[in-house]
């Protein structure tokens, strides 16, 4: 037998994937049996970094995920149009479906997934989250077992790469991301990284799967790195800490709703998280009764994530020998529902914020007053130096709702002696 | 469908299964469709964590892998005999089996996936090496698209609890060691941990799955800690790096053979190994096209190896599901060939070791003559201090055969300068 593939896109994933195909000698022999049967591009006349016979290239995507020949489309063309319809159509013809668009499946999983288990197909995405490293397949399956508690994500490579740089460098976030683009870490138009939203993507993903439910985008509090500055960064080294950028699904107990979040973050230096630098990306999985489990690998580039989604093929072609109309029920989404997210304001967390205040003496009992008042404990409160004339307090709160904290904030911004309030930050 | 499991044992892990089992709201759905159908144990007045009828729980273990109502055997009892026999009956009479084994894996490996093959059904081990880290089906599956260079390993809690507390308190291996006996981390008879015997099978398992082929475990070089001492520990640190027990598979170019062994091994800081700290274990694969990928861990009891166990218990019953004869080609065991090991001889390593010698001029010089005669090049010398009247000289050498280190080993052994070489070990 031999399983045909419709490759659509040929980028980066796309030759990514075509080269560990036609290199098969020393992988899985089962790899042997794929033919990459046609591979659908924008332009027949681009160079490019692999060999494919010219009945093989088309720009006809359309009619590969409707060839009755092709058994599996494999879509690394990212983008949600007209990618959404293309995946749907082959899901509809009986394709199988292996895809690395993290923004799709967060976008259209819902409809994604309903159409696949009604045409008895597979939707695998492995390479979505975490670029090369396993954790979609152990989420699915292995750690299904156990009741997960928290999933806590650096999923982000280019944001990781940035906040390590700025911590080992001190230096400033719009140098190192420049210097990023210049190095080919970040994207000319960096939003999606920086502003956490491909963070956003991965950790709805996560939580889908860890939560078993659905997980509406819209509902995803996200922050990204922008505002994060040396002087933080300095200061939470000083206190036991370093910032990454964490992505964060929890759950408290088994009946209440799910915190699911992308911020800026104080991980304790202790932290298997705090270690993980530059573009790695690791996910941490809590649960009972496994307790802590972590992944960790690299997060993006060619190599890794076409292994990711060779595997998904693997699998594929496992999951077809077996012959079998009666799908495997550790392979379909099982659930419809869509979890319930708590709002940010009933998220218990520590937090982490500077203020700029005039030196009167006094200040630091003030703040102490106003933060009492809304029940928010302190676990260290620190003037820490000057910036001009202006002294700079340093505050790390104890768990506390951040309704409760943000009502005390707005209270002391209104306090004569408060100049500002230039950082905020969540401690893990 | 129910799927009935017949249990082999309940003991720390057979208990933690059979909890988790009966407790499964919360976790996968496809849990609920199991029953504890026969537990083996060897006494049925022994007072049990866990409730189960008089009629599950039996003494005869024979009946239950005989019993044709029994879909899968969970053997979790341990030992070689008659552990072995039941699973190879359990198998011919056409069971799955699931075991945490790997003592019996390591050593009947063969026979036990021959008959496995033979009979169309599967063995399941994920608890087999690293507690509840899911590393063996990403082995046989995910990671299987990549060539695999190296398995690198903290895979034995017990050994690296202890080397932690050596590092961080400066302690003898003796005095930690007796302290983790009184503390229930290791066993009074901790041969099987501290001599690395534990982490060879581990390893074993590890190579088989990353390489596809049979391992020899008599070919296992292994070396155990009973002879890292204080002193080695805090020079490494100087130089910085730690010490670890790891265990290491490795295969330099596709056509070469296999370097598997197990030894203390001194680990630079800053490789994501150095960080493991504790009972927790880590192992790390490196692959072409996907590079470094690690799973860290618990690397031990009853919760984390519950969960593993689970794990492949839910992976069967999902397979029972589809209802098909034909084998998933992934979790069926595909190689029959041993691999072929090198001889230690002809590891290519760095080496650490450490000489007393009577102070005479020239002593630095005469190490250095006999070192390169062997072509054996230097990274670093350093006289560190005395013990005694006796100088102290740390040398760390560039990668070198372990034949020509040892042969210019046994000429210094003859230098009259040379009073003792109390240790020796080799650097990652």
């Amino acid at each position: 037998m031999g399983v045909k593939l419709g490759i659509l896109g040929l980028g980066t994933v796309g030759t990514g994937t075509v080269q560990l195909l036609q290199d098969s000698a020393g992988r899985h022999p089962l790899l042997q049996e794929i033919e990459i049967y046609r591979v659908g591009v924008r332009s027949l006349d681009k160079p490019r970094a692999v060999e494919l016979s010219t009945e093989v290239l088309t720009t006809d995507l359309e009619a590969i995920v409707n060839d009755p020949a092709v058994h599996i489309i494999v879509e690394v063309m990212g983008g949600l149009e007209p990618t959404r319809s293309l995946i749907l159509k082959a899901l509809s013809n009986g394709k199988h479906v292996v895809t690395a668009n993290k923004a799709a499946i967060a976008r259209f999983g819902a409809e994604i997934f309903t159409t696949a288990n009604q045409a008895g197909v597979y939707v695998m995405l492995e390479a979505a989250v975490g670029g090369g490293i396993p954790v979609i397949q152990p989420l699915r399956q292995s750690l299904s077992v156990n009741r997960i508690h928290t999933v806590t994500g650096i999923v982000n490579g280019t944001t990781n790469y940035i906040l390590t740089r700025m911590q080992t460098e001190g230096s400033n976030f719009n140098d190192v991301l420049a210097d990023a683009q210049r190095l080919g870490y970040a994207e000319a138009d960096p939003t999606a990284d920086v502003d956490g939203l491909d963070a956003a993507d991965k950790i709805a993903i996560l939580a889908s799967l860890g939560f078993g439910g659905r997980i509406n985008l819209q509902d995803v509090y996200t922050e990204g790195i922008r505002q994060v500055s040396k002087t933080d960064i300095a200061y939470a080294e000083k206190l036991g800490f370093v910032i990454k950028l964490l992505a964060i699904a929890k759950r408290d107990t088994p009946s209440s709703p799910l915190s699911v979040r992308v911020h800026p973050t104080l991980v304790p230096q202790a932290h298997p998280l705090a270690s993980i630098n530059g573009v790695y990306n690791a996910i941490l999985v809590e649960g009972e009764p496994i307790g802590q489990v972590m992944f960790f690998g690299p997060g993006a580039g060619a190599g890794a994530t076409a292994s990711a989604v060779t595997s998904d093929i693997l699998n594929l072609v496992a999951v077809l020998k077996t012959n079998t109309a009666v799908a495997n029920p550790l392979l379909t989404c099982g659930h419809q529902e869509y979890c319930q997210i708590a709002p940010m304001a009933e998220l218990i967390t520590r937090f982490y914020a500077r203020f700029l205040t005039n030196d009167q003496p006094g200040v630091i009992g003030k703040l102490g007053t106003c933060f009492g008042n809304y029940g928010v404990s302190l676990e260290s409160i620190v003037q820490t130096g000057f910036q001009g004339e202006l002294a700079e307090i340093v505050v790390v709160t104890h768990d506390v709702p951040e309704g409760n904290f943000r009502q005390a904030l707005a209270e002391i911004q209104n306090l004569s002696a408060i100049e500002s309030i230039p950082s905020l930050l969540r401690v893990l």
